[in-house]
């Protein structure tokens, strides 16, 4: 497979982001897998990589086709603490995974790392910083591209989290799975951009358990934190693809459909085109997806972004922009949807007459 | 991998149902391999299996893992008239891919062919049968267990299907994508049944095309019809992974949001649990899915049904019934959904409070 | 006040019809003075007229400025079984009540008696003919301009109904509230509206009940029926003012919002509009409204029908067409509104996102 | 009639507030009578007054029987500027149907006045408050017993109008239609209080233009800011009777079903039972409704409220609490609705699945 701009030593993330160049995260590893049936929901660790790598490597590809700049090491919650002595197998074969894919195409590959378990009961800095550490060891090891701290609910841990990555010298990106309301503990998102880039983070943003819209909003508040505090990371943001406008301060796991009937709130290509242009006029340069991208919600990304990019992901040879596969319909009226104002402007249903629009979250 | 019932020669087809076995069927190709990035809309073929093989296999093992019983070939619209010289070499790989991973497990092969594209302007007969006998041709070569004609609108195309597929000396499903309205020339679904039945088909039925609850209102009819008939066809059902109580006669294409903004309309694992069991109810033994069946769709019609089938299918081993997977989570609110009432009484959201719930079809 | 047509000796109800006129009936009285606190929900009696005359004279006299040519006795429910000695009282003053609005405009009274309670129980003829008699006395003694026996759910019940009004030599109508399945013993909507014409009704149709959509295709039933059976009866409808596109056969009482929690589902004067257009091309020209029907549904019948009435109602002195007292708002947005492309299209919203748009009958 | 408490000399608004009763306002006059056909949306005047005295007194003998201890003068937007010489004789009869209706129960008259229509493009202080002071002298010369300035979008026009209004040396109550975000100039909620006790008001808050909920986070604001600035204002709140967590700052005009097809949105009276507990439990104690109230939403006000009041209002002589009324219904599923738990907790659908259940404001 050619992929575009493949050939010859890649550049760096800070490179690209640094020139202005759009970075297309990847997608959604642990939700789409537990559709697939690799993924244990409730536990969400990543212990495919040693069971069934062949599955994991098919959604690498699957994100590489659609455009994606990062592989992202499947290593979420791959930490001592959760996964005892399985750690440093999945660490390691996930790393080889990520690379393998990646050097078919223009992609990167990041380590990445997420909150603790321990944080809530015992916020001991030691002994959380060397679960981190156990971790970039392998990434270091494996001479990863750069490093990702990411899903981190509280300022401080997500700080310890930068502090141990930045020790290996390599660009670190830090999001915080945070909404407008702000950390765990009332820190507000300006606030935690700020408390991360002090810390040494190039990158940072918000990832999971908000929507597209809400975390755009939480992404503003960062952005004009920053910019007040002097302070020039680099902006980045993977949302959910779900529609979650009723999330509470906890986001989607306090909902009462987590994690088990969230598809009637799964956005349309459409919808994440809309939030790819928003982002993007927002600044943020490094636009992907966390739970719910499904790799053609990140081709919606690569494709609404082509023409900033200068060129479509490969997955794209299987797709009519805005429709237009459809034009070559014998009916006419599916015909009549091969174009953008249909899609752009279409108000989806639910098909689910007995259901609500909202639901009030649990906590 | 070890899968449930794997060893020795395996049961036919009709042995399993004839016994009163289940048979679990797969679930959704076309539109699960769009959002992969490896078929393109509108034109629905299924170049992939000679393109992306690994991501055609990947497909076939995860519905195998969720508990299938076949592999049908991936040759959707891989005849002569759709897809020129190209046909031959698609419907020999899909044929490998399929028996290489029903090879893993307790799956039979199906060979399966669809409705031309020329019934509707030539009703040519001869031309029609040659074009199926092209397909039988590679299936009879490659030895698969049994055939399937379905995807068919049209009853007289139907029953020339059978007829062909008749003359392979194989076991004959075939299945309609009708609603209780009948076909497009208003044979209504009982007497489609009897028609596929007296042409020799074992096992008729209907796919694609309507959501559940719909489908199975079809599948009454046509049990009625066979039932007064004295006919003894085994029954079949793979309708869409969509709740589509608004389709009109032609069924989900005539609805707005076909095929790019379906996503609010995806079943959840409890609506198609409970699909599953009302086909068992009714009679039905060859229960599976078609367009927006995942792979956990078909995984939650092997798991509702394992107390009369004897075992859980191998992915189960991700995923805890009926949610108990939340049982160790920290919110308390969390661990209260790890039951089954909760998920079957839940009425999900969608999130989405600005668009309808029901649609009107275009024609 | 003068209104239009109100001097000179009246028409007569079928003089009326039988030249063509559109007859617009009158609106909701239980569920409006409920509203208003003069009827209590549950007994749904009509003491009313003698506890607070002033009350349904107001109530009258909307109706009448709104363009009802008919004022029915405000005599619901008003018979000895149901109301003891206060019977007698309650007819006379309703009948007193409708006389004195009436004769401010062009408009008839019509004496009304509805199903007893006794039918249920007892099929006692002789005892439930005798109950109707005593009202229509009254009727007779006040003579009113015609009679209507409504809300009927057994057609037996009914065409006795029918029979004892023909003894005051007035003509009948004849109005039954049921849906397209037709009455409690499953007497479908045609059989009973031949029976009713063959009792002596000259005018027969459906109330209450059912929204506006269903009863036209009730009506519709009526129609093909008495075409079909050669009789000449006359068409009415008098359907609730609500969507109840979710009733069972039983319709709105056994809706899980009746008869406290309807407002949702309250119809604009669009819908009515829209309504009225419909009933007319279906041939009916006897159209009203039952619970739900506030007088300004009343005008909005009146409204609609108004180039075939050749005059608009008193009250739409207070009225715009289509919106068009908006067009001198100051908010440009709102003038915008003016025209009757923006009502007829619009979706209206329910201010409800966690609510559904659908019920299940309890029964 | 007898009312609760009506013989004897009544007790002024602020010996009620001041002794810590509950007041009771009225609800809707220009919504509901443009509904029964007296008033002209659009124009939104109070002609009827003079032209349909009844239909005036009607309506307010309902509120009355609700169990509202204020008759406010019908004399919305009865100013020069909107009637020219008309504004007289409004006043004048708009004074005589409330005091005779008031004379019937335990109310009080409230003389009202609105905001003008000239702020907008003069803010000529002194015309406007020429304005205002010909209405005072009708309401001086009739002896209403308080004051009420009402619907001001403006903090400066509403503190004029106060200023004009304690003139005659009777008490005022000013409310602003006025959401969470402020006034039209961004004044806040908390401001706008302060202003308008400092300005000589005695009781402040909300009417119009926002539902229930708003209205009551509206409430908040201000009551914290008069806490906090030491003013020991009365609260009065009388909101929207339609649901509205849509609105933007400019309230429901903005949103396109406003005037003609706001009906899903009306309130249940279950709905208000729960908003009058609301305001009470925040320290509203004049609370009442404005447009969409109709008078069974007064009486659950009033039903609510009985417990702290002592008595019941009127009309509860036609309602059974909580659903009581249906416990002799013949269907036992209908028998099964006599309870607080179910009205409480149902979620009314509309009938309308191809509507939205929220709109996005015009401007």
């Amino acid at each position: 497979m050619a992929m575009a701009g493949s050939p010859g030593a890649k550049k760096g993330i800070l490179e690209r982001l640094d020139s202005g160049e759009v970075v297309v995260g990847d997608g959604s590893f642990l939700i789409t897998l537990e559709k697939r049936g690799y993924v244990k929901a409730g536990l969400w660790t990543s212990e495919a990589v040693v069971e069934h790598p062949n599955a994991v490597r098919q959604l690498h590809m699957e994100f590489l086709r659609a455009g994606s700049n990062v592989m992202q090491t499947f290593t979420f919650s791959a930490s001592e603490d959760k996964m005892e002595s399985q750690w440093e197998a999945v660490n390691t074969a996930a790393c080889d995974l990520a690379r393998e894919v990646a050097n078919k195409g223009d992609a990167l590959v990041a380590g990445g790392i997420c909150q603790t378990s321990l944080y809530k009961h015992h916020k001991d800095e030691a002994r959380i910083k060397k679960l981190f550490r156990q971790q970039l060891e392998v990434f270091t090891r494996k001479n990863v591209d750069f490093l990702i701290a990411e899903y981190f609910e509280h300022a401080e841990e997500a700080v310890w989290a930068v502090e141990v990555l930045k020790e290996a010298r390599k660009p670190v990106a830090a999001t915080m799975c945070i909404g407008p309301e702000g950390d765990m503990h009332g820190i507000t998102p300006g606030e935690c951009a700020v408390k991360l880039a002090k810390a040494g983070a190039s990158i940072v943003g918000v990832n999971c358990r908000f929507g597209p819209c809400t975390s755009l909003k939480t992404m503003r508040l960062m952005k004009e934190s920053l910019w007040a505090a002097g302070l020039k990371a680099h902006l980045m943001v993977q949302p959910l693809g779900f529609h979650m406008p009723d999330c509470g301060k906890g986001g989607f796991v306090d909902l009462p459909e987590y994690p088990f009937a969230l598809e009637p709130r799964v956005a349309t290509r459409w919808d994440i085109q809309k939030y790819a242009r928003e982002a993007y006029n927002l600044g943020v340069r490094y636009i992907g997806g966390c739970c719910g991208f499904e790799p053609y919600h990140i081709r919606a990304i690569a494709e609404e972004l082509a023409p900033e990019r200068g060129f479509l992901p490969p997955s794209s040879d299987k797709h009519g922009s805005w429709g237009s596969g459809l034009n070559t319909h014998t009916k006419p009226w599916i015909r009549a949807r091969a174009r953008r104002e249909y899609w752009e402007n279409l108000l989806p249903a639910s098909g689910r007459p007995f259901c609500p629009s909202l639901s009030k979250p649990d906590a």
